[in-house]
């Protein structure tokens, strides 16, 4: 194992607080129970937006603490959930009154813990369940479908529509519209490694890619020949969009994801393979965007995601945003 | 070789297209001679800025394009100067009548290629040259030091300078300023791949890291057995501290650059052990950048920078930038 560690079993709290430190302005980090949120929180008139899920996927969420996106991130042990005194604790500190809305990918632990937590926070909270990977039905640590890189959009719209002051049940029914209309499917060209384990996750001969790999290199649906990336593009986005059914002329967003360890000139050369592969669909690719934001470890491949946007959705993902990972218009 | 990319040979033409692609209102590209301008130039009442240099550091230099920092950046192939058409035409095009500076990193091509550039363009110029590796003198592509990771620093206390109205002898003097206060050193977990060659540009065994590594796998001071990150940051910082030699209480930017396949996980880890190994130098580290900046392909790795700031370069560097790669304040 190569990495930038020093005791494996201390490397996300080593790292949490080295992303804190590199953010002292905008967010502040609790070390136990384990949460972060920005600095501002709680802030009043609105509804507080708490996420979390095993480290090993930064920026993910912590990176998206701040105007317009999350209030909390809790995160787990890498790839394992956090506890559910985690989000219970993160609620307390975010809740202005307005209530908190859950934001959860879809895996067993984060969705029994998070449950735990909305059931013990004393006001109104809610949950958006994400699992927008359409690779495969149940996985390793899933019942049903995983949630991945489609979260990216749900935390970004479901944070700026609460930003303008949305009430938790709209939050959530925007936040659950979202991740309808979502859709991922990555590949894998390595493995990744936990610190923890020091191996890696599992084996993938020089020459194959895994088609609809899990971030946390979980299976995906088949091992093929290492291909091009216009041929993965057009595998990923089809069976993206099988499971979507887009409308000709629909407008969406294409998000080009690393999983960790793949530079950005692949994923700017896989945006536009990704924008050759939609061509044949008659779809209107209305924003993009491109770079590492839900990752699997050291993990070399990307996912795609559309999310097929309408007006309130475009002007939610417009909206100012400002978080050490996303950051536009403030 | 495991990349996302069709024909390698095509590979930096279609990454710079799917990056174009993903920044329509913004970027302008060219292809032909190559170079990408921010969408507003020529911006009238301001010093133009060109950058440039062989691709495979991306976001390095288009990343930077935008208000606040570069106007134009003209990418080489892999690894290789571009020629001295590509910033002759650049700077046609970004010259609004009050002259460009160049910013060149210190490898021969880039040096010998702007040069020419600068002697061709018909109105006033001057050109920044960058040489922040404290790790080497003289290298396979250079003579004296080479540019790495300071060059965002540059490009960016510059750029917001060039925004505010600074003239072209200004500038230069402060860009030479912050170059000459400003070291770097970086170290390789593992080699990177060109997508050209196919094959690692150099061998380094599973147990061994290269301390002093240059961005394109040049040889750096020497290998070790692998170390932990408080070792590594120990090592690499007090190369640079025994260079720039800091007094006491200085304030410093701190630069905690991937070398393109190391995860924001471990980035955030080396950030927390460069901040433990600075402690007992007494700096005040006044602000942090943590981030993929200036890689080196699919180099596993990180890079540390150290620039000493004044007043006027804080103010630069807070200043408002809006690019792809670096935005806040606006």
């Amino acid at each position: 194992m190569k990495k930038l560690i020093n005791t494996p079993s201390e490397s996300v709290r080593e790292s949490l607080e080295g992303f804190a430190q590199a953010h002292p302005d905008r967010i502040k980090y609790v070390a136990d129970p384990c949460y972060l949120v920005r600095a501002d929180a709680p802030v009043q008139g609105k509804v507080a937006l708490v996420s979390g899920g095993g480290s090993g996927h930064e920026p993910l969420h912590a990176g998206f603490l701040g105007p317009g996106m999350l209030d909390a991130a809790c995160p787990g042990p890498t790839f394992t959930s956090p506890g559910p005194e985690q989000p219970q604790a993160a609620a307390k500190a975010v809740d202005a009154g307005a209530g908190v809305l859950f934001i959860v990918k879809n895996y067993s632990g984060d969705v029994m813990n998070f449950e735990m937590a909305a059931e013990m926070h004393d006001s109104e909270s809610a949950t958006v369940l994400v699992n927008d990977d359409v690779a495969v039905e149940d996985s390793s640590f899933t019942s049903g479908r995983r949630g991945v890189a489609g979260t990216v959009g749900v935390e970004k719209i479901v944070g700026a529509a609460a930003e303008a002051g949305q009430d938790l049940a709209s939050l959530k029914s925007l936040g659950e519209r979202v991740n309808a209309q979502s859709g991922s499917m990555g590949v894998a060209l390595t493995s990744c490694t936990m610190p923890e384990t020091g191996k890696p996750t599992f084996d993938l001969p020089a020459d194959e890619m895994e088609i609809g790999i899990g971030i946390h290199g979980e299976p995906g649906r088949r091992r093929e020949k290492l291909a091009g990336a216009d041929e993965i593009a057009r595998t990923l986005l089809e069976a993206v969009i099988e499971d979507l059914k887009p409308a000709g002329g629909q407008r969406v967003l294409l998000l080009v994801n690393g999983m960790g360890a793949t530079p950005l000139m692949e994923l700017n050369l896989m945006h536009a393979a990704a924008l050759r592969a939609l061509e044949p669909h008659g779809l209107d690719v209305a924003r993009s965007l491109v770079g590492n934001y839900v990752t699997s470890l050291d993990m070399a491949g990307c996912s795609l995601t559309l999310t097929l946007l309408d007006d309130e959705m475009i002007r939610f993902w417009d909206a100012p945003v400002n978080t050490p990972a996303l950051r536009w218009g403030c």
